[in-house]
């Protein structure tokens, strides 16, 4: 509705046009809203092809189960057991693996367990005589769906059992409120259960089997793409901030998106929680390490979207003070870029990042570093307008803050490197011992705290996107 | 499951345990378990005393129209009828009203659009004979089931209608292979589209009426506490920085919520868009504006997050250089949080914020920054050492930054102002005309695109919490 602000061709002025035209022009209209719309589901669907293997997925399982409904021999009218299988399919079935088994296991573990409690309240207000039975059910009732309600905003609770919980909730009203007695519960339980359990199984098992798309192996790779994003910034850092290159801004600003990527790293290492072990991962692969080493990501993600900021700033010629101290500050940034990308493809190839490529830029931006800090003591005498120099020196700051960052993340890798057994590369240069604890002259940092009671959004975004 | 990890209570060594005293222990265990639980659940409930009303408001919801049911002159065991209506409120009742609204009208639309679709494939598929048909119902339903679900990965649809096409999926295959004849298909159709009727208009007056949340409410409040945040952090930030104050950092930490607000955000200002008038708020109040203005908050948030990294690392005494720039620093600092402060209340009391107490604000710190610049450039003549004023400078070049971040905040507020017609203030003694560019010698700056195509993270964290 809103979208009638979405880009439609100019208009001209209407006054002139006879019928036919006026027809003409509303039927361009239509076509051209046609066209763009199909052009970008297309581009939805090229940016990520498993998107459509889902939608086929989808249609597959339901067709499937559909079907085996209404053909079954004794067909005669698809009665309630098909609905429920086919209600099952279109609620359980999600994007990834896990995200499928949450909801799966959600549904069959809530429905048993309310089904039980609600045949216990129904026999316990039978107790009451008729005319009390309504009054006993309705308080019953009332507490219970109170109670099962507000535990829904309890974090734990909302992780990971969200949706049982509504599915208890309801299954409870139903079974409790169903005025039938308790053998015939027993027996439409019985029912319900298995076309629920044929509803899930089938989702599941077309989850994993066909072209499956795993939560896990999703977190995985998106923690080490964006430790590449951050890399390819600071990479182009330098040459853009001195200007060596020009133009190339958009492709610095891919690193916007890590400092939104709390909440989907979150759900998928949810979702990662309930996948079976698949490829390179275990059953209790550490995901817990990932999401501490999002948290560090994004919190370098930060310090560079300050850095990024003198980027939109910057003067129409560089200063004399800025050429000085090029060479070592893009040395700097460019090392520090090239330390990430190795780092970000240690995660993405599983392998341990001890002795890799990423301490030797670590070691050779160390250097950079400290040619700075000699150039900047001898250069700095007074020589400069000093509001010229406030934004460079500023510049260097953070990317010395950034340099601190990424040495924490690399820890934060060798800890999930140890966690989930990566494998060791061959050529282990540098022992751990010997390894330098580089460019920590900054005083202490605090990397374990960095990313855990930073964080407390995520439960209220949740108890707003219900579903 | 993994929470097994939660603190327990030390455990001494086990061996000598008499077998009473070890189930002493284990049951002084579970009741340890159960009273964190209950405080918990109790701070929950504290925290917010709406999710209380809340947990109330769904279970007099579901009680009232199982009773309705239950308890209806020709009760003959509760029919599909019945079932229809609790898994309406079920699962359409949400914590706000707008999320409430949004759900109620798109199970409504997407059942009635789905049950017209269904009949008419019915009808179509009944031409090709007992034997084809089927065959063209499985293939209709997979089609539609298909580019369905596929349209659900669609931003637009995903952001307002992805309930309705869930809906649209499950009563569409539901309707097509329901096997029965159109007759009866429409009697079946008018039962149920009236008892969803009442299960979601039994949701949207409880929910409008007994202690509403507002979705819209709750966004406006929002927006002005971020802003809130980040003013303490500013205004106590000079006392901690330059060591005056000491031990009050947990009360500056309370920005960083503010770093991850960019979901709750959006889902409010989705919901808010379905809700009526209310309070003084119009139906078609400017709840874009306030995106906005969290973007250029959030962007304001992340450079707070990189001055909170100078906080982390300040050394054990202030600097010779520290002390020298210390007053027009502080003073630098504290008026634009104050400037802040006034601008979040400008909000929450919507006022118009222009010839406010910010301006003024705004107006001392553009003083105390001119004194800085004077001040820098008679000192830095090669007094100090340059280690010593790196991290310093850097700090002052933020805290530019950042006046420079809430400027734009400022005006984005008056637009927001101007559109949704707040209330003028009495004492307007600045007119808009007269008012300074503050600060503003930074070079451009870009509001405008600051909240628009950076972040493109929400329609992946959305597609994953489908529900």
């Amino acid at each position: 509705m809103e979208n009638a602000s979405s880009p439609s061709p100019p208009q001209k002025p209407t006054t002139l046009l006879t019928f036919p035209k006026a027809l003409a022009t509303s039927s361009s209209k239509i076509k051209h809203v046609i066209v763009d719309f199909s052009i970008k589901a297309k581009n939805i669907g090229v940016d990520d092809p498993r998107r459509i293997a889902h939608s086929l997925k989808v249609a597959l399982a339901i067709t499937l189960v559909s079907m085996v409904y209404y053909l079954q021999p004794l067909y005669n009218g698809m009665g309630d057991a098909g609905m429920w299988a086919i209600l099952t399919v279109v609620v359980v079935f999600e994007y990834t693996v896990g995200a499928t088994l949450c909801k799966g296991m959600n549904r069959g573990l809530a429905t048993l367990l309310a089904g039980a409690l609600g045949i216990g309240a129904e026999s316990f207000a039978s107790l009451f005589g008729t005319t009390a039975k309504p009054i006993v059910l309705g308080c019953l009732v009332f507490i219970l769906v109170g109670a099962a309600t507000f535990s829904r905003f309890i974090p734990n609770i909302k992780r990971r059992y969200d949706y049982g919980v509504l599915i208890f909730i309801l299954t409870f009203s139903l079974v409790s409120v169903s005025g039938y007695r308790v053998e015939r519960i027993i027996e439409l339980a019985h029912k319900r259960l298995s076309t629920i359990l044929f509803g899930g199984a089938t989702c599941i098992i077309i989850s994993m089997c066909v072209c499956p798309v795993w939560a896990g192996e999703d977190l995985h790779q998106l923690i080490g793409e964006n430790l590449e994003k951050l890399a390819n910034f600071l990479e182009g850092f330098g040459g853009e901030y001195f200007r060596i290159t020009e133009g190339d801004k958009p492709s610095l600003a891919s690193y916007k998106s890590v400092l939104n990527s709390k909440a989907t790293e979150e759900s998928l290492a949810n979702f990662a929680w309930w996948e079976v072990g698949h490829g390179n991962f275990r059953f209790r692969h550490p995901w817990k390490q990932y999401l501490m080493i999002g948290a560090l990501t994004r919190q370098c993600a930060y310090h560079i979207e300050a850095l990024n900021g003198y980027l939109d700033r910057k003067t129409e010629a560089p200063s004399e003070f800025q050429k000085t101290i090029k060479e070592p500050c893009m040395k700097m940034s460019s090392e520090v870029g090239k330390a990430m990308k190795e780092l970000g493809l240690s995660i993405k190839l599983m392998m341990h990042p001890s002795g890799s490529a990423s301490a030797i830029h670590m070691e050779s931006c160390k250097k950079a570093k400290e040619e700075l800090n000699t150039m900047l003591q001898t250069v700095m005498v007074g020589e400069h307008d000093i509001i010229d120099t406030i934004p460079v020196i500023a510049v260097t700051s953070i990317l010395v803050d950034v340099i601190n960052r990424v040495e924490t993340i690399s820890e934060a890798i060798e800890e999930l490197a140890k966690q989930a057994h990566f494998k060791k590369s061959k050529n282990t240069k540098l022992d751990k011992k010997e390894k330098p604890n580089f460019l920590n002259d900054g005083g202490p940092l605090e990397p374990a705290n960095g990313g855990k009671n930073r964080e407390s959004v995520a439960i209220t975004v949740a108890s707003l996107n219900r579903g």
